[in-house]
């Protein structure tokens, strides 16, 4: 079995010293286009992903050969067609999959982890062989990413991350010896202890995946547990369904052809009426609990899981602060490109811009707050005013609420503030009935922390208005400490103030860009180099790459027996010291 | 400050080397006698202490510089003396403690992990050199341990477990790079960026302490947060002050000489009227709990200590499953010894004796269990029947209520079952009015779980009949995995069975030591090589020496900006790829 380590030993070593050194690196291509045979792989893939629809007269199965079985549900819409995908899924019977996770567990957790990461570096390999065009093209029409998204931040990045979670289990597995030999005296006799160390797992884990971007986290949360010897169930959220089951398929397959029991990972799934999510992490089996998701439900999570270890990662306010520029123009469209990425449904989606009363200083002058708000919102509807060009950066809006979201937030934003850009539809040139809308961006002031200080997930964005540049970093690092914020961006070229900037972020906990302008979005993370939620904050602490993420998902329990040669030490004195 | 890690670097890497091999290592002598001039260092140690206590007319005040003293708090009784030490403590407005903790963490977080793990390296040796028999003389006074055991466990080492978590600090710390240089291609842009990877402390760290063993535990727990960046705020069981309140003052003082804020570390008292426990684990500013103590308040402490992280070491039932043995004399006197040892107050003393109706197998044939139990009872009675050995083993009891609760479970255990030992005051050769008992030996079946399935503080345990050998090694590792253990024991010449309990050990969670008999004490754990706590069962999660018991104190924060000259990509195509 450690012959599946051996054949990916290349891979894993490269993303071990990739970890090491945090500098860029891949094994993959991150354009589908640089796929190899990529024409033929997209068309397989979409054939594939066609082949798990229904149609209006009958829904198509979804076969998932797991324990439990007691319905099929599925009520996926694609967000291109809104239509129904027609798929369903087996739903399981809750204490059926505990049940097999557990009797799967004790063979999976006495394998040595290289047998354990040879079989997931396989599952990675598989993924992206054999079902990556497919998965692209199932979160596409669940999640509404654009393909080009869907393939590299769901696809390739998002296996990146996975391999990572394996680097880290490893190093953290490593760092207990398997056996000791232990000698000294007590008195005058001299006791030798063999000693033995097992990685025990801790139990059951079960992730739960997000309807805007499952496998981005998913993976890596599954690789975690999995490497450390425990039995997954994958929760997915009733919106995005396909991409996980598909995910759950690989892994079964892979697990069961390496000669494991495939119910180490099993798929539990629920709809809107009757949730599953608390069953779940109040379960006594429950050992581990992933989740990503909303705010609201994560902060439940967090309070709940307990006696299970939790990761999570949830919202924030991801803040922009913008003291000055060089180039200002280039400031704005960094900005703006980001502001509309995948309609900012991205944890790393900036939302809140403060700008102090004197404006952004410029080697031309100071530019005024307003023109710079002005220039902004100019930037984003010069973006999405092409239907093409908007399709491709906006994609689509994954769910109807989001809408809602922002015709309540543009109401409100009015009598508070005001409204720099209304949202519209636009017509996406493929897909003529897609959800799609442009951004909605507020300009307010720093009394409408109501509105601002919290994820308002979608294209919603405010321009904040602050008294100076001390105050906006003031009040961006302050919101990001007490609501949470994964990411933050900061124009300035006062290094003093980036300075200040750095270490205020720092501590409040996110991860900060400056004076990042040109091709890179802004919000890009990379595998390997990019930590990802820090823990310090409301957002979650699932770093997703790190030794906290892993080394607490299996525990050591020793055994020790004095020398078999030696049981007697009182006649055999001679025992070397 | 990076010359203090210099000074001790040799001592460092000895216990980097130990921890990665788990062979027997230790920079300390461990007996008191093969200290550097032992007989001046004992004087001055007794001495030392003595000048902390108060008499009958005035107490004595000990000085701690610390902030926000209210008042002053003491009542400590000598369970060799049963008078009280007359000393008294600052108590402290908890406020202040966590304000002036706050305001020490961002120079010590910001500090190098080679400056932090210098300094403390520093106390390390300070202690060692300068308070070691002070200590000694106070865990003597307060937890009523031997000044043998005091001196060993709870002094060299106690600090042996400190150097430890010193050394996975460093290991968690030193997995993340501090900078990185990230270059990759967005189309024909070529991206070159600059990262910081910042180290970012948790938050202010609560450690509780138990009375019977403070240092132990405590030390560890200090270390591991102090290492990576966090103030700790120490609360010790208002019985056992002193060796808390010193340990509290070197920390103090070593930090002040570095240079750094010595709030970093101070003490929070209170008394049995008025326990501040609560008040500190729900502290909005509390952001990783330390506990060992009761599994009752442990308990509480697990399920409110979110959203601070929370390593706990509590209590369970230390197991003992006899099946066969070579030499049943030696096993007998083994655990006989281990059962007497502090008067079995140890969180690793063996309590739960489980053997089967055919008794025990031997050479010369089947001993049964009856004449198993009524001899193991004979091996306690003659270690103990001479007052000056009983108090060399036995030493005193810590607390009038383990006496109160002997006397209730020996009137209890003379209905359920048989008494087998009953308990009796000794005449401590020194200390005429020392608290001390033999121990208590009962004999039950399974049906007395209510009596045994739980631990019982002090020098109590249970022979338990069970229905045969698997029945025996089922109903231990049950009661482990259910109701908690720490520690376990073997014996068995039978390799299956051996091989079947070390599994079935290994995933209910307790240390397993098989067939050890001999002059090492079959309890003893050893630093750099025995983990603790494993986390897979209710008596805690604190392994003490692990990866999982530093890596989620701190967390990773990053910046990432363009490389200053390359920061406008176009102006600079020739940026080497």
């Amino acid at each position: 079995m450690t012959a599946l380590l051996e054949r990916h030993r290349a891979r894993f070593e490269g993303a071990r010293e990739a970890c090491r050194t945090r500098a860029s690196w891949s094994p993959f291509p991150e354009m589908p286009g640089k796929y190899p045979d990529a024409a033929a792989a997209q068309v397989r893939g979409l054939a594939a992903f066609q082949a798990h629809l229904g149609d209006n007269a009958r829904a198509r199965d979804f076969e998932l050969d797991q324990p439990g079985t007691i319905g099929w549900l599925g009520d996926e819409v694609s967000p291109y067609t809104r239509s129904p995908l027609g798929a369903r899924y087996p739903q399981a019977d809750v204490d059926r999959l505990f049940d097999a996770a557990g009797r799967a567990m004790p063979d999976w957790g006495a394998a040595t982890p290289e047998t354990r990461l040879g079989v997931l570096m396989e599952v990675v390999d598989v993924i992206y062989r054999e079902q990556l065009f497919e998965i692209a093209q199932s979160v596409m029409h669940t999640a509404g990413q654009s393909f080009n998204m869907a393939y590299a931040g769901s696809g390739v990045n998002a296996l990146d991350r996975a391999i990572e979670a394996l680097v880290y289990a490893e190093q953290a597995m490593a760092a207990v010896t398997p056996s000791a030999r232990w000698e000294r005296s007590f008195g005058p006799s001299q006791i030798v202890l063999e000693k033995t160390y097992r990685l025990v797992p801790r139990g059951v884990a079960v992730c739960f995946t997000c309807a805007s971007f499952p496998t981005w986290n998913a993976w890596p949360s599954m690789m975690a547990s999995l490497a450390t010897g425990n039995p997954v169930i994958v929760k997915p959220h009733p919106a995005t369904i396909l991409p996980m089951a598909i995910t759950v398929r690989v892994f079964r397959r892979v697990l069961a052809d390496a000669g494991f029991d495939p119910n180490l990972v099993t798929m539990a799934i629920d709809n809107v009426e009757q949730p599953l999510g608390k069953v779940l992490v109040k379960h006594p089996k429950t050992a581990i609990v992933d989740f990503t998701g909303s705010a609201r439900f994560g902060q439940w999570v967090e309070q709940n899981a307990h006696p299970a270890l939790c990761f999570t990662e949830t919202a924030g306010c991801n803040t922009v602060v913008l003291e000055s520029a060089e180039d200002l123009e280039a400031v704005l469209r960094g900005l703006a490109t980001t502001l509309c990425m995948f309609s900012a449904q991205m944890c790393t989606s900036p939302q809140n811009i403060y700008i102090g009363a004197q404006g952004v200083r410029t080697p031309q002058g100071r530019v005024s707050r307003d023109e710079v708000a002005r220039r902004l919102a100019g930037a984003v509807a010069a973006l999405t005013s092409d239907p093409k060009k908007a399709s491709m950066i906006l994609a689509t809006i994954q769910a109807d609420s989001t809408l809602a979201l922002m015709r309540q937030l543009q109401a409100e934003g009015k009598g508070r503030g005001r409204v720099l850009l209304a949202p519209q539809a636009y017509a996406h040139p493929e897909f003529a009935q897609a959800r799609t809308s442009t951004p909605l961006m507020l300009q307010v002031g720093t009394d409408a922390r109501d509105l601002y200080g919290e994820e308002r997930f979608g294209p919603i964005s405010f321009v904040i208005g602050c008294a100076d540049a001390d105050d906006a970093l003031a009040q961006a690092t302050r919101d990001v400490h007490e609501r949470g914020g994964l990411t933050a961006f900061l124009y300035s070229t006062d290094e003093s103030y980036i300075v200040r900037a750095e270490q205020a972020y720092a501590r409040a906990g996110a991860q900060l860009t400056t004076n990042l302008t040109g091709a890179m979005p802004l919000n890009f993370a990379a595998a390997y180099s990019d930590y990802h939620v820090t823990g310090l904050n409301a957002a979650g602490n699932a770093a997703l790459t790190s030794l906290a993420f892993v080394a607490s998902r299996f525990c050591i329990s020793q055994s020790r027996r004095p020398r078999r040669d030696a049981a007697s030490p009182t006649r055999q004195p001679g025992a070397t010291p």
